[in-house]
């Protein structure tokens, strides 16, 4: 076993296939070769003091079948930029295929007319990406699933809810279990946990107008009183959503409140919140990385590097990708 | 102002502004040119022998700004062919401006792949439109607000939920109110509906299996002891989903239930359900026109006409359409 | 022999070779996947009480080279949709190559505007088709050779007079034999068969105005007298153009009239037509099935399924395709 | 009467109406700007020495509608590529709409596979024509009207049958006439002459291999003894065909042979096998212009420039331009 | 002539006629709305807590001639986010025209593949621009001339070099004056200046090795000595290149050295190169604005804004731009 | 090694890698496919009478990977049209991959609008490329190597550089070196040779006004007194820039001069010119052929087989090409 173990971390090397990792997240490309038995590919990615950013590939890569580590985490538009000057190096290149491994996508909460004559970033994005020249798109839990359909090359979006439901399970929790969606829009997120929770939901419901300064009343729709509250959601930015439903749960008579998310945008005052709220613990992946400032103890990171190395492969030797859906 | 309103029904006649109707609901179109003060195009779109469409526009439309009305309701296929075999038709004969105006956008649930090697139609449908040559869309209620970010094109998503809302405020209901999203992906069309009527509101939650052949255990997150419940969804196909709920809520303690929704699809069974079921009214608007059997006491049909031709005008007069969301 | 015979329909399981088929002609593709010795790849391709199609993909095709075979015949629309719909599914799941394999193109005879303000409906087919995501089609006896043209993808056509020919060469006529082309546009097609028989040909004649109702004067070009006349179209539609035909040519002195065409869509009375004309034979393919009330006994069908399967196979094993246009 | 006709040629001097000629047939152009009251646009198309063409456009044409009068005739391939830097150049210098006039289209015969792994030049030329910006196609009598369909942007296809068959009529002549296809494919297009003379067809039909070198067998289909033959084809390239189908209907007991075409082509010995012929006359159009050596007394060449300003007018005036196509 | 001049500033308010300005430099915006007389359009441009950029038109634009003013200078890939974005907003809000003015155009450098798999980002920037949905360009002194052709849609490049020239003309130098190119590649630029300068050339010549680390020997190829030398360049970026040249000529025997440039990137150390240096002077243009701290007392800053101005009224009024180029 | 090198030859016959030669260069073709150990593809290229191409690929290609071998060269337009002809057959043929070798490109010097209301032909070049289905293009010396970036398709291109350089160090000449730009465009070319060459630069300097008629006055700018200048061109066609630039030099004090540039085109009076001059020796490549009346004895030709038909090689095999462009 342990034999067949040290094997396979070489299988990759010296193949067609070719991992490449920009400034986004090296160290989760650094721990999918490394589950893949193969080295990063060798390209340097810099800023020059004008903010221009130079690309330069340090390898053949002529034939080669060619993955790029990158979600679109801060800084935002670098990483972007970053990715589409990338991808159009590689297509100069006469790569055989340009796969792009998105674990968090940037601006997917932008994907409808809100407001009349606002942007529909997400689909810009996805415009971009193609046509700078991607084949095909690897990321995990889109914000809405509907942004799959923004592309037209295949998306394979793979899911954190089995690795998040996984870590919960072993918790055992002492009180009956409500899953909280802390929003309308993620009930369906929430029934899902549920489901692998074998849990019922409840719903934080803002109500009335959305106008900035006027203040929405805050009800809890379900039973919540002396459970253990789990609040799920895709992503967590200033933390003030997740907080301040965590204050209305625990107001409300939750015995007490976990929260879970994929992915950890942590912007602004985030940590400060989190630290002061009455969340007992906070889920996440590591789709983006987490600074050391960020690193608290209530915040507990789970790797999604396995389950990207195995898409990776299973994409490159042309198996399904879907058993990694379940 | 009697006058005034008798001169402006003839406005339109004789500008370029041209509206044609496919097969899919003649009757809408014309509402619609009657609100607009004139005629529909003249066109005939036949359907030979051999099942193939023929379509011939019968006036000189050069330099036109064409408006094409046609929800893609059943004959769900031929209604898309119509509509995009009609395009390329205007493409050719040299308009100004091809705008598709498709009250009901079908396949508009397929909008994502929920499964393994699913296709994603809402897109497909969506592409197929722009490479016709369709020069923007105005549409209503997509299931997904999203599937506007499918088009390159500009969209303008028109809204029922005004009139909807707007109906039922003029029933003064004798209990207090709430607002029940039939399923957990309805929840935020129910906190919209229930902001207009000031209700709170409750899901019909179901969990486990999704497994065919398994039973879903049913239940109602939220408070509905004594009220009058309204579901509200966007599209009722079969009514199985609103019949359950229907019967959901009144085991659970509702004291009466309304069902409302955009677009009347009501397919199979659907009439025989909703007649038998404990359904007090259900409100649809004529995105679909109802056959006459569709056309039962418990079923109120309001017209979208107004604010299509609205919408038409303001297109036509590059007038600002936003006002129209409110 | 018998063991090669036995062993060769064993080829291409498990290859990366995948044939589907949709729900236009299953009999024709299992006689197809028979004679490749493999088996139809797993799909159901559904129809909802709405009307909207549902397909999904039963088994992986990542990395496949797949060939769909669907005649875009009755329900023509529907057909189409189905094809389109597969297509995009198949791009989504990252297979290697999409071919679509349509024996009988629908709107074929649509393919230029004959009057004012037509659509090109076979060449919107062909866009829509491309813009789904097919790589390659293979198709059966264009109505114009043109159409070929309307692709930017490798079209290839192939051709069923060589079966027709050979068919008709077994019959041994006791008279001197004629080819008629039953309108000016056929006359190069006639002129084909005629050389394989080494037979003159004729025409018929119709002359005066297209209005509809008035009366065209029927002639005959040619010397048919006291022959077997054999009248070669592509399509036979309503039938009404063979039978009038027919008469004509039996009327000028002909002593019999066989029929033979690639694409039997014989629809409305075209059976009724058939059945009470004077033709003796009607040859048609089975590029379009035969429903069972069709199946007359005036009407002949062959085969087409070794000539596509013989295709298909030298598509994926990239070897000449032009040595079956002979 | 007088005075508005000299009024009515100055009627698009100044407009945003623009008309460029290219090297191809700048007499049409000139005579094209004379009927719609209005110089041709400054332009200078040189060729350098070492074979490449350079266009200055030396007047302001921001916002303005475009035409450019260009027939592909010989030199084809430099008129082409004059056609398409033009375009370029339009299309950069911000014009509102650049419609190309081309009144032959060369490579129109290379309109399908004829033979394996042919290219479909008629098809390329189209791409490249719709690549380069081209936004309207005005043409003339296309080799096969499918060609319209190679277009995605408007395609308006002039009839030169009315102008050719109103001249033959004032013949008067005085035998019966029977018009003659001289091949399998114009069969149609010498119908339609027919019908606008009240005359019989015949055809001129080759059998047997088409392999170089081999004698291909000539007989004449349908009754054409002592009668006037009018030999109708699109395209009179060597000259070829129409002479030795005068010779075999003269063989065959014809009167006397007049032939016509739309498009002048006259290759290679065109000019002296008709001189050598016995074709009283024939009849052509000047969509390709005539050099000196090739008027001689036989041809007869009428002009298209009436119907050509009228129809880029109509263009020009949003008004209708099927009223040209009758 | 007052009055008139107090008059024109108004023409276009009210008028089809936006300007909107995006972050990069929203002084040279307000100055070009000024010329024009009239305002920027409103609209917010917000950076959210998490990097994303928000971008809200807050009138509306439908059926107008949007202009956009952003040069994608520092924070270089934020400011070309913001103009993707907005482009994306303005198509959605259906506007007539997209012009976007890009002043100075970043990664114009990055034009060739100057190593093996390199990027060629200055036409991936082009080719996002145009996918996003911008008409038309107006961009001043790209780094290559030939970055115009990265474009399929109309580019009007502006030049500095009048205004530049006109500045050091009014200087009225006391010694003869040489214009220096201070590499190979801005030979044809220091020509230019000499031309209008009635001046001789002279150019910095770096011979030898590029490799990083290794030292190349600076040569002056012309004469210089006893004058004043003036250094020209598009870009002036580190100032490293500007002020060694600068050493070399003043060690090399000229009078005294000016230097002037398009774009003052002047990033990094740059202002303190060029302080500690022993330039006189260095004028540049508003293409880019300059912080406070590069406000010092030895470079003179010349607006653009005229010149521009000018360019989006002609524009708009459909006269040509050409005039400006001189 | 004698055995290996007779093997080598042979190595790519049968193989899938196929060489096609059009009309433009068949002996360097020839040369290519002799280094290769393969034959040239099987397909006739003809011109009718009327000016048209017909292109017949006589040997199957079905998923082959092509090489075309065609320099744009006189006759430019014609070539041009060839290429894109053949790069159609091919894509409807069913190849894998289209790689078009041009080792001169013609246009390369309309790259840019010099003038308003030019093309930029070098684009529209590169556009229509595309368009008809090339996958990768092979080229040589681009005259500016921006062009590279109007493709979004790989480039590869070689450098003649080496070969030029490698002779002239052959050459050991008597006197110092110096390597002279014959314009200001070509300074950054002349130092690259000169850095090879271990020598300096100098520049010919035009000044004053580019109207035709006037006079420009011609300097020197660096050292050239007593030594061996080399002119260094990419291009010499009317070979007027490279004379009179012997001239000033002989005039101003150089002891002899040679020449040498990538692309002889050598239109016009060029022969006579170079006879004429004092030019000793002209050293050019085999990218465009010369005919028997331009081999004077003055110009030596370098072949570039060797280099093409590696990096053929190279992109077969799928090997990095960057080695060949040191």
């Amino acid at each position: 076993m342990l034999q067949e173990e040290t094997v396979v971390p070489n299988t990759y090397k010296g193949s067609k296939l070719k991992v490449f990792s920009l400034n986004a997240n090296p160290e989760l490309a650094q721990e999918i070769v490394e589950n893949l038995g193969t080295e990063l590919g060798k390209c340097s990615v810099k800023k020059f003091s004008d903010g221009e950013i130079q690309i330069n590939i340090e390898e053949s890569v002529r034939g080669c079948d060619v993955f790029v580590i990158q979600p679109t985490s801060e800084p935002v538009n670098q990483s972007i930029m970053e990715l589409l000057i990338m991808i159009d190096a590689l297509k100069r290149a006469s790569v055989k295929c340009i796969n792009v491994v998105i674990p968090y996508y940037a601006y997917a909460r932008q994907d409808r007319k809100a407001q009349p004559r606002e942007p529909i970033t997400a689909k810009l994005i996805a415009n971009l990406i193609q046509k700078a020249g991607a084949d095909r798109v690897i990321t995990m839990d889109l914000h809405a699933p509907q942004t799959q359909g923004f592309f037209n090359i295949p998306v394979d979006q793979l899911l954190a809810m089995p690795i998040l439901a996984q870590y919960l399970l072993t918790k055992d929790f002492a009180n009956d279990v409500v899953v909280v969606a802390p929003d309308h829009g993620s009930t369906t997120r929430a029934r899902e946990l549920a489901d692998r929770l074998k849990a019922p939901i409840a719903i934080i419901d803002k109500r009335g107008s959305r106008e900035i300064g006027e203040k929405r009343e805050v009800n809890i729709v379900g039973n919540i009183e002396g459970k253990t509250a789990i609040i799920i959601d895709d992503i967590i930015d200033t933390a003030y959503r997740v907080t301040t439903a965590t204050k209305a749960l625990l107001d409300n008579g939750a015995k007490e409140v976990y929260a879970c998310c994929t992915h950890p945008v942590l912007s602004e005052m985030a940590i400060e919140n989190i630290s002061e709220s009455h969340i007992k613990e906070l889920i996440v992946t590591n789709s983006i990385p987490l600074t050391e400032e960020k690193k608290i103890s209530k915040i507990t990171q789970l790797t999604i590097a396995p389950l990207l190395s195995d898409a990776i492969s299973r994409v490159y030797e042309q198996k399904p990708v879907s058993v990694l859906f379940k």
